[in-house]
């Protein structure tokens, strides 16, 4: 039996966007249903009742959440193509700690830098500065985090880069000019198909921004 | 050459409590290296210069961070004895989703009742109850979360039971009464050499907790 695989989906999700490219780096076949974040689907109550939130991977009607999660059961289950993570113990744990830190910064910061006025918004650039400096530093000269090959960091950072826009206009950031190691990294990676097809455009999240600031009465 | 095994540790952490139960379920002889996170070391400082916390585990002088993520390499690298994770990819990821659950809630939410005041404490009181409730059900009549066994989501979670006492103080909680399944599951580990040797007394947590309030001026 072929396997049934379904993604509770969601476009300009950054999450969402991880799992497609997993999907997509090693082939699978897969059915995107998109989720109405403001009425939620009888499916996505069932699927994640803890956390209620796409992305979902429902693979053979058993649940998976937590987009590394998903990311890592997929590499493992489908392990028999283009690995994502590396087989070193050591080398698994530094690709974690990086996912994890680019988990705990990027998308907290992000949500302060839009959705938060004052000094939490203030707080929130020089906060950003600090953490793409400090992702600046670990890629180095290598072409991927993950050295050689597009992997598991790579997948955990990329679908922020359809953010840099907004984060050059909402936090007065000049990307190429103080990051051009990450901004190079970005353009390398989206010549991958499997990237460039999973991603919205830098221009198209920043109206979604603008439009989630509105909502929340946000100047 | 014998493996040298060094964690940079402290006793009343519930995270580097973590890293002593996976070290001993696994056998394995270390050297524990106590930090004053009022004045850090300079191998702290050297060998995790992203967070700067503990708990760090150098293992042949390369160091790995964050407690799950060190819990993790553990059970790989010394893949012979005991695995803390299932070998099923179905399995592996219920037990990250999980483990990550009690990342993201206990040790965030018991921070807002100890180290905060008014609004945002009284609703910590509300979220803790929440997912206890979550956490009894997911248990349900297991004797274990890793089901039959000792497992790597007993681990995230059992250092959390020295808290129970300050929960049930400061949350105005009765765990027994309330919570009986999540109690005997914690009484169950504490029969685990591993466990009760790594762990701090409840009590002992309590006062702990008691001299930050006094530190932070909280009543």
């Amino acid at each position: 039996m072929a396997d049934e695989v379904v993604l509770l989906d969601l476009k300009a999700s950054p999450f969402a966007a991880r799992v497609r490219i997993a999907l997509e780096e090693k082939g699978i076949t897969y059915e995107s249903k998109v989720e109405d974040l403001s009425n939620k689907s009888s499916t996505l109550l069932k699927m994640n009742p803890v956390h209620k939130q796409i992305p979902v991977l429902i693979h053979n009607g058993r649940p998976i959440c937590e987009s590394m999660i998903i990311v890592q059961y997929i590499d493992e289950f489908w392990s028999q193509k283009s690995s994502l993570l590396p087989s070193d113990p050591y080398r698994r744990a530094h690709a974690w700690f990086w996912a994890d830190y680019i988990d705990k910064k990027i998308y907290p910061i992000g949500r302060n830098l839009w959705a938060s006025e004052g000094e939490v918004r203030e707080s929130s650039k020089k906060d950003l500065v600090e953490c793409f400096k400090v992702l600046e530093e670990e890629l180095g000269e290598k072409p991927y985090f993950g050295d050689e090959s597009f992997g598991y960091i790579d997948l955990a950072l990329i679908p922020f880069y359809s953010f840099f826009y907004t984060f050059e206009i909402l936090g007065e950031l000049r990307m190429v000019a103080e990051f051009p190691k990450l901004v190079g990294w970005g353009e390398r990676c989206l010549q991958k198909e499997s990237v460039s097809k999973s991603l919205s455009g830098q221009k198209e999240v920043y109206e979604v921004i603008l439009q989630i600031k509105q909502k929340l009465g946000i100047q």
